[in-house]
């Protein structure tokens, strides 16, 4: 009985058209890395199970997919693991390794391993695959592209320059103009955490302030004051309320209002630096503005945070994100190494992309010509054409076997492939080929050279 | 106490350099295979466990790296599999998934679950990794890249055709010229089978002929007679053992050796056709050779069966291979498709070329100009100009950092990076920049334009 085919939910198949535009937005932010001096590397997809677990939160780790041993892999299970069905203490019987879970750990972990070929400050990108158990829905899969860029060993503020201008140039060359670089730091955050004179309450603080827009300044105190923010700190902050104004406004009123924090006063200090920074070189495409609700990475970030939003109109999460953190590599043994770092959300600058009508200049997975196939005499003569046509770098092909005139033209229309030749014994014996422009339906009679010309033209 | 970081046997961390090298190949296989007309697709890292096991044999199953279902995953497991420590019953209770074995066996399953969206024939390729829980060794690892190209829906031989031409373009353009591309067919090899009386003698045969160069005429007969062959069989097939001659004398020497069988016959016929074709074309740099004692895949392949040497001196197993197969999507249910593929062994591929010094033209992962940074006002004069070079295309970079003048000279000696560019304010007064060749040392003070032309020219 044949099994009916069928994947694992949460993973995709994708399609040559699929892939071709994937391709498309992977090519266009490899070409910036490195245009902008980011090297890449790739690690396995799957790490000694160590190396992963315990770094994500237990959330993270119940997340994790993890492989079972080799072999009888219950030669060292404990029995009463398994009367008692213990999962929890079977697993680390069964199952040494486990699948990546995001880019950050195992770059974390190849850095302490390569410190001693790695050149320092080390700018590193990489793209490839994550997994994660997560309950599979809209936009969220369990195999998905991660796409990150870091910097470690450095803690000057013009990589966080650097960055954001990374980000406006990936974003201009994809087309995708207008996009919002929100930017704020940990640094301010804990000032703010000061001012509201507990940390415990910063990201009720954050949740509620991000609210702004729809439930209106009352509605916004009156969650703060429910979550047990003090009406005299709420005060104290009250110019996050009318936060609107320009980056160098809204930092002036931070300065004031954080004056009495040493640490959101550096906060201050370094978002200003990055900005005008940032003012004086200008962007292409993007908008950089100061967030004080970005609250992303708390436990993480150290420093500066990222998150860019779709163009105004496109209803989108994130598609992208980052900061800086002070110790990436502690948890490996390597000390006091600053990092920063961004990615970008592939599967939704996809969908951005698709909605905006932006993969225009995507090029089609078909050839360029398509050869028909009138039997093996005439095809010997197209594949001398083809073998031509393929060293100018025209796409070419004979059709793949032996069919009727029609399947052949049809294949052609289906694959959207723009030009057909046709050649019986007449144009052999003249040393010609008649051209079909499938788009227009013309048909020419021409030489290899102006039909290589006229696609090459076209 | 801190990790030590290490990762699984088996597995590999690549490195800029490695990447770099390995893209140069990837990316040539790609445009050839575009250029030929063939699509990409991708499939998930994981299939069913059902989708995979039993495909491969009962060693491939017990290969095939298998993934713990999430939460408690004992809890379908059957108490008496539990306490009798029966790994094998066990497994289906506990695991559902399975990572990728092979391309062939997911690229099967997707040819059947979309096979209303596909236009047949269907040409694609895909480069994906695989995992197999083998014994690492020296060239043989748990995750490796396969790179594969196939033709579905098609029974004509101009695929084989193709083919062979594809394998020398790709090889041609990789600069591994002198590759030997070898091929034989199934019904060859059944039509000896045959002849020597046995088809369960077919691979002691092979093997045993597959020896001539190194135990000769006399030993190879000796090896066969061991295996049970009888004299009058390998009297039959002699002419194999001076089987040194052009392809058409072979042609014409196995013809009559195997005149009377069907089988034999159309084999030799399909070869003939396909050795005839390519001589009409001619190949780059490639040798195509019959060789009879090629025998992989051989319960899996049912016509042409191909292997690829590496350049003679070189010390390598084969760096790719492939055949024909009559029925490769009827597993999962869609009978009578005929396909035709190759592959291409990435990991070889690297080492032949590493050997021969062939990855001379790969670009370095390092930028072209790296701008000293001696301050924040000379690193934002930098980063004006560093802007305009990447938007002209060369990979540019400010010092990623404050640091002494030598730390970040040595930086980009270390790297490898031609060009260094100092800015005081000199040179900020006259809007000029100190541009440092960094091979020959050579120094000169000029315009951005300039700078931009010689980096540029170099």
């Amino acid at each position: 009985m044949a099994q009916k085919p069928s994947i694992p939910k949460g993973t995709r198949d994708f399609s040559p058209v699929e892939i071709a535009k994937r391709d498309y937005i992977f090519t266009t932010i490899k070409s910036v890395f490195k245009n902008f001096g980011f090297q890449s590397i790739e690690t396995p997809s799957f790490e000694n199970s160590k190396t992963l677990m315990g770094k994500y939160g237990d959330e993270g780790d119940r997340l994790i997919f993890k492989i079972l041993n080799s072999g009888d892999y219950l030669k060292k299970a404990s029995d009463n693991a398994l009367i008692n069905r213990d999962s929890k203490t079977l697993l680390s019987d069964i199952s040494e390794k486990a699948l990546r879970y995001d880019l950050t750990v195992p770059f974390a972990r190849y850095v302490v391993q390569h410190q001693n070929e790695i050149e320092f400050p080390f700018k590193r990108f990489q793209i490839q695959p994550v997994w994660r158990a997560d309950r599979p829905q809209k936009g969220r899969f369990r195999e998905f592209y991660q796409c990150d860029a870091d910097v470690v060993g450095s803690d000057s503020l013009w990589q966080e320059v650097d960055f954001i201008q990374l980000y406006d140039t990936v974003f201009y060359k994809l087309g995708l103009k207008g996009v919002t670089i929100k930017m704020n730091n940990r640094k301010i955050l804990s000032g703010i955490a000061e001012v509201i004179g507990a940390s415990d309450k910063l990201i009720d603080f954050t949740v509620a302030l991000d609210k702004l827009d729809k439930i209106g300044k009352e509605g916004v105190i009156q969650e703060m004051l429910e979550k047990g923010i003090s009406e005299q700190a709420i005060q104290k902050v009250s110019p996050l309320f009318m936060f609107t104004g320009p980056n160098q406004e809204k930092l002036d009123q931070l300065a004031e209002m954080l004056a009495d924090s040493e640490e959101g006063t550096k906060g201050i200090d370094e978002l200003r630096f990055i900005i005008d920074t940032i003012e004086a070189i200008g962007l292409e495409s993007s908008r950089l503005i100061l967030d004080v609700t970005l609250a992303r990475g708390l436990n993480y970030y150290t420093g500066a945070i990222f998150e860019v939003a779709a163009p105004e109109g496109v209803k989108m999460g994130s598609i992208g994100g980052g900061g800086r953190y002070d110790d990436l590599t502690g948890v490996f043994g390597l000390k006091g190494i600053s990092g920063v770092g961004i990615s970008f959300g592939l599967d939704r600058i996809y969908l951005v992309l698709e909605e905006l009508e932006l993969f225009k200049q995507v090029q089609q997975p078909r050839p360029d010509v398509l050869f028909i196939n009138f039997g093996d005499n005439e095809a010997l003569y197209a594949t001398k054409a083809i073998a031509k046509l393929r060293s100018e770098g025209v796409k070419s092909e004979l059709y793949p076997g032996s069919a009727k005139m029609k399947k052949q033209m049809t294949y052609a229309n289906k694959r959207g492939i723009p030009y057909v030749v046709l050649v019986g014994s007449k144009e052999i014996n003249d040393g010609e080929y008649t051209l079909k422009n499938m788009i227009t339906g013309e048909q020419s009679v021409c030489k290899l050279n102006e039909l290589l010309q006229i696609v090459i033209n076209s």
